[in-house]
């Protein structure tokens, strides 16, 4: 008897840190919202002014985005309302817009009834654009159920040419089970605009569910697997194709998501970039290595932040104090003396020569790493930008900041921070956003 | 350079038809109810006289469901008004029942608040048998929803200890949003009865979304796997073993659903045997063969039809008419008073013939097949019992019925059928269903 067994061998191939000389190589430029150009209603960091830097160079540049709940003059209030120029309705691409123009493209769709369950918004642009006539939308509730009459009841007399999921606020079981039924009649399609399972929120212990919820339900009811059009499906990526006509060679897409933005990228031949300035970390990509996902891999990682924009101090000490620095117990205000007493006194670190530590030997010591950071934002933002920077950094702890008033065009925070995931953290963390020259 | 190839090779072990006289060699029989035992309230032909019979040679009888719609008490009055006898509630099961038990047995639990995505009846078994709180239950839906200010409003003040899935005909988005966000807290744990897509209803054309269309949605939107009570997982089988103390080695367990009855069995370590009269059929577990989904085989196949209680009448007969009998157009009056010409003065076939042939040569003909069965139903249930009738027999075509009416006791219905999936199909039906001296 012989026995063979197979082994898999994963060759790691960390993602590398890519310049903005390199980048700015690039003819066209996709990027993801939320999480990469700005968290809930403020930018990130540098992204404004990066984006008005590829407009100057004569750079094509589209917001790819899975978020349908806007139409698109909504969205270009939004966009130019946070400061980004030059971005307009042409430059936003959205699952809703690319449905839209493919139900438009298939004559047998002009005027007929499509089954939606989603919101006014989505149903403005089908509506709009694809000419379709969009029903079910709006509260849909049994109020009474003492019975089971109801399943004799449910009024399936209409005929809609497709059932299309979204995000929709009035998901409920009356609607799941029309969607169903209607699926199960020959030559009914199903599409949904994406299968996002929850939303990026402004905070983010609340969990909002996203189109994903919907499309779990009636997939699981109908049987049924609906074409999906939101990263990191192909079909934004056939429209920018054949509609933008844009070269997938000379294209670069930068994400901070793994599983839609980077494997969209991926799929689709654009070169790929992760941010990580969003959800996923390079943890994350780590353990999408080992797991063989090599489609959800980043080619590149980017920073739009220079020490100029982002870091006026950067400092990193090693802390000489031992156990009682360990863990993570609350700050009292007592504490934080004796820590920044210790930070003013302590032995200076030079990031580069962590860079030339292992990973392990790094993580094998019980020493914490402090860090002194300003940033600047605009007048009268300062608990907005609070909120999105702690969403910005979810790694680091924050242990105290300052702020201080300058007056009209600018305010400042100072950062005292501590690394909470070792020193393993910290090297990335300098790796990506530090600059030799700004440790002092 | 070498390469290697794996090769699965699938043994294709059909399910044996049991013998009444091996079937009553054991000492446990677990039925799954709809599509067994009745169907929608008609009972299945034979299942009261052998459930009678099993009473009678004093075995241990159980109704497995994963149905927890209902309290015991009215599932005990539906089994009594179809004229079961000697099934009360300790003989019936669901999972409504062992996921109270489970509850019930852990101490924590008493008093404290769960919320359940759940209908009212099983609100009172869980409060009644449980002790817990149910919260939750009931209509819950956004009726405005012009703005996003729903995500700061949301009422999470409360804390389950527990999020409860089950059929919820009042399934909503904020419902949905409610249990996820519950199941980040740590320690709140999360249950589901049982994960039926669907429901089998009176009218086969109709979806009706089950508990598995909360539980997808909460799935998705949590990231959460919930520990599932109803077949096919583990608590049905461990709450027989430690309250009913079953040897799982003299049970049996009687199914007409591959995915979960029959998986239960096999999983268990029960005897596991297909009824024909509800959703899978012979072509299923050979598909499953084919998947090698070995535990969704049953081990037999058995019907509690005898000529005696099943057919007065059970011809079968080869049609000579060739082509112009072939398709399945709608009949009209004349086709069917000729078809029953040549049936009357056509070839005589012997069933017991047929099962000696191989499956190929006779799907490689292109003749058809007709029977007259006779069967005798309560009086004044006419159009109840067609109904019925047509769902346990779906890949026959009926082509004309007439009924008798003899009386107070019973009625009685002529049909003449045309088997539409070729001669396969005839030798499944002849082999499970018909005895030789039945045939005239």
């Amino acid at each position: 008897m012989f026995s063979f067994e197979s082994f898999s061998v994963f060759i790691l191939m960390p993602p590398s840190k890519i310049s903005r000389e390199d980048v700015l190589k690039y003819d066209t430029f996709l990027f993801d919202a939320d999480g990469v150009l700005w968290t809930g209603d403020i930018p990130i960091s540098g992204a404004i002014d990066f984006v008005a830097t590829l407009f100057r160079a004569g750079k094509s540049v589209f917001i790819v985005s899975n978020n349908s709940t806007k139409t698109l003059d909504q969205y270009v209030e939004k966009v130019a309302r946070m400061g980004f120029e030059g971005l307009f309705k042409k430059n936003i691409i959205t699952p809703a817009i690319v449905l839209s123009a493919y139900l438009r493209d298939r004559a047998e769709y002009a005027g007929q009834p499509v089954y939606l369950l989603g919101m006014e918004n989505l149903k403005r642009t089908l509506e709009s654009v694809a000419g379709v006539r969009c029903i079910g939308v709006g509260p849909d509730h049994f109020m009474d159920h003492s019975s089971s009459d109801f399943i004799f009841n449910l009024d399936l007399s209409l005929m809609p040419k497709a059932v299309i999921c979204s995000y929709d606020a009035h998901l409920s079981y009356p609607k799941i089970m029309k969607a169903a039924n209607f699926l199960k009649r020959n030559g009914v399609e199903f599409f949904a605009t994406n299968e996002d399972f929850t939303f990026p929120g402004p905070n983010p212990d609340l969990v909002i569910p996203g189109a994903g919820c919907t499309s779990a339900a009636v997939r699981a009811v109908s049987g049924r697997t609906p074409i999906v059009f939101g990263k990191p499906h192909k079909p934004i990526a056939n429209f920018l194709r054949n509609h933008e006509h844009i070269d997938a060679n000379k294209t670069i897409m930068f994400g901070d998501r793994l599983d839609t933005d980077i494997q969209f990228a991926n799929d689709n031949g654009f070169t790929s970039c992760l941010m990580l300035t969003g959800v996923s970390s390079l943890e994350d990509v780590e353990n999408a290595e080992k797991r063989g996902e090599t489609n959800r891999v980043p080619k590149h990682v980017f920073s739009f932040l220079s020490r100029l924009t982002f870091s006026t101090t950067n400092l990193a000490w090693k802390d000489e104090g031992g156990a009682a620095e360990k863990g993570g117990e609350p700050v009292s205000k007592g504490q934080q003396q004796g820590w920044i007493s210790k930070l003013l006194t302590g032995q200076q670190m030079n990031p580069s020569e962590w860079q030339k530590q292992s990973h392990s030997s790094l993580l094998s010591t019980s020493e914490n790493i402090y860090e002194f950071a300003t940033h600047n934002y605009h007048p009268g933002e300062k608990e907005r930008y609070l909120d999105a920077f702690v969403l910005q950094l979810p790694s680091i702890e924050l242990v105290g900041s300052w702020t201080v008033s300058y007056g009209k065009t600018k305010d400042q925070a100072i950062h005292l921070w501590r690394h909470t995931k070792g020193y393993k953290d910290v090297d990335r963390f300098v790796f990506f956003f530090s600059e030799e020259s700004a440790v002092s």
